[in-house]
């Protein structure tokens, strides 16, 4: 069970109801999922993280999808279940396809297993990457 | 200072030099890098990490510069110093400019922030994301 | 299902009735929560483990409930979810409000955050720092 | 080495000198720390992260003093070695003794240690906890 | 929910059944346990999986139970709820009683600890353990 | 620079002299490491740190040597520097050969990649693993 109840949008106040309803429009949905219905108990919080995300999230130098596809490797590297959950349907309607989805776990999986190598035998940097 | 003793190609056996060899002409480089110098001490896992490297971080149906990123955003989450420096050289070879590392970074800050943030709130998994 | 079967206070020997015994005294409660049912399956961590809370969590130059706020903050920030609901739980009975949880909760998203720009940046450390 | 170039106030743009003023001012310091330099090449990011940690950091329902210390036990669980050194200065700062930081390490590691103990043993979240 | 639905052998495609075959024959069962069902949308990386698992925890240096056993030990300190159960499983059919596990787990909780202690107090590393 | 200063023998109080010479008469050597000097500005946490590990690590199910591996093998997993170098001196010293090392980092790097594959593909736990 969430640790505080959800707010709903019908009980939501104005200031956290602007952050919904921006949610909304922006990703282009009729409904908020829980994540920020949990937030919504700190609305500056959930304003400040809302903001970050439409920033950090929309196209730049790189894509909306591969960003999306960061943000699966990194939930999957933290074993972050929601996040997991809700990225990757994110990155599924950014156009992550099912053999997408492969390679990145695929990466992911490797770069775990070589960043505990390169810990474990204690190995310097070359002076190249330097 | 390593764990073991690296393992230069003057010195190595022809097990290793053929790893050593297909390392080089793969990346088009004229040197090796201390991680397969260790590993160079278990020839089995020298041959295996570095096949299994070769497999995934070719061209599929994820480009290989979208792969060293996601490489470089998991070793920053895993805070693994070698990787990181190793890999961002990787990223920065196959093109990625100082923009798209600014980016990955942000991505990858923000995951690590709501990945907490929903374990924390204890975020059930909406029935949308099953 | 735990991997192993809670031992509950009816047939637990003298060794595990004793520390079950001081949990409850301790804590000013009558039950006893699963973790401590796991741990008797091994009376030795049992009892070190009880011992070890007891001596660290208790008032010092902390108050208890600061400590349990660093427990919930750690806990979130390793994404443990037993330890998350038993320690928010143990939060609130000493003390903690909504509005304190929030800001636990908002220091730990910024703080995984920052973790990782540090390191994926390889800052070095300031010598002022040092 | 990092990652990126350091950019010190005398070189910076006025996006830029704007966000080091402001953490000058705000922390009654007449420097700036690494962690901002290397930042300072995404100045959105910057800005972003400067206001963010501004307006978390400040006095709320917790104390400064807490969250700092809140943020040190954080950045000992990830091993950012920068953040512990960074924050560890910080806290002292805002008044932690070394009594204090001894309590803080103290519960970081028990927490650490019961967090897996309780995976470990795939504790069954209490139905008193949810 | 998996992310990718669970391809059965009876569905499988021969590329597939090689490896299930191979799964089965090697660890004496009847049976395949879901991890291999959702690799299976990538028979590459079912096969490359499987390979190296298959190369790794057969007998060598160290003998199959104690590998099994760092298997539970990574993935505790992990917290992968999946890979606790199904390696616990695996290490119990090689020999492990409930005594060795609750010794693993006791030395995996007291790593997890002090790995926090020494990195927390920033300790330097002996000129002895260089 | 360790965040406190270290606490030489020579200078240290009875209470934490009889836990240093309790280290050095239980491992058989006449020095400190500095893991324990820093320790020793909480002698709390010294003595029941060391009693904590004394009591673990001895023989028992298991046999010191398969302990110190273990220890190892969690240390590179969440990448602590300083207790990779200090716990593999310690294997090493109770046996652990160079092919030993190096079939404990096969596994580590192995189970942390299929932890991120079972939790990035949101596999299920099977019903024969409960």
């Amino acid at each position: 069970m969430t640790t505080v109840r959800l707010i709903e949008y019908a009980e939501a106040g104005p200031e956290v109801r602007a952050v919904f309803d921006d949610i909304m429009a922006t990703r282009k949905t009729d409904w908020i999922n829980n994540f920020w219905k949990a937030l919504a108990h700190d609305p500056a919080t959930l304003r400040r993280t809302w903001e970050s995300i439409k920033q950090i999230m929309g196209p730049g130098a790189l894509d909306p999808l591969t960003k999306e596809m960061i943000y699966v490797a990194v939930s999957a590297t933290n074993q972050c279940a929601y996040c997991i959950a809700s990225h990757t349907a994110g990155a599924r309607k950014a156009g992550m396809s099912d053999a997408m989805f492969a390679e990145v776990m695929a990466v992911v999986g490797m770069a775990n297993e070589t960043n505990r190598l390169a810990s474990g035998y204690q190995v310097e940097i070359d002076s190249q990457f330097k």
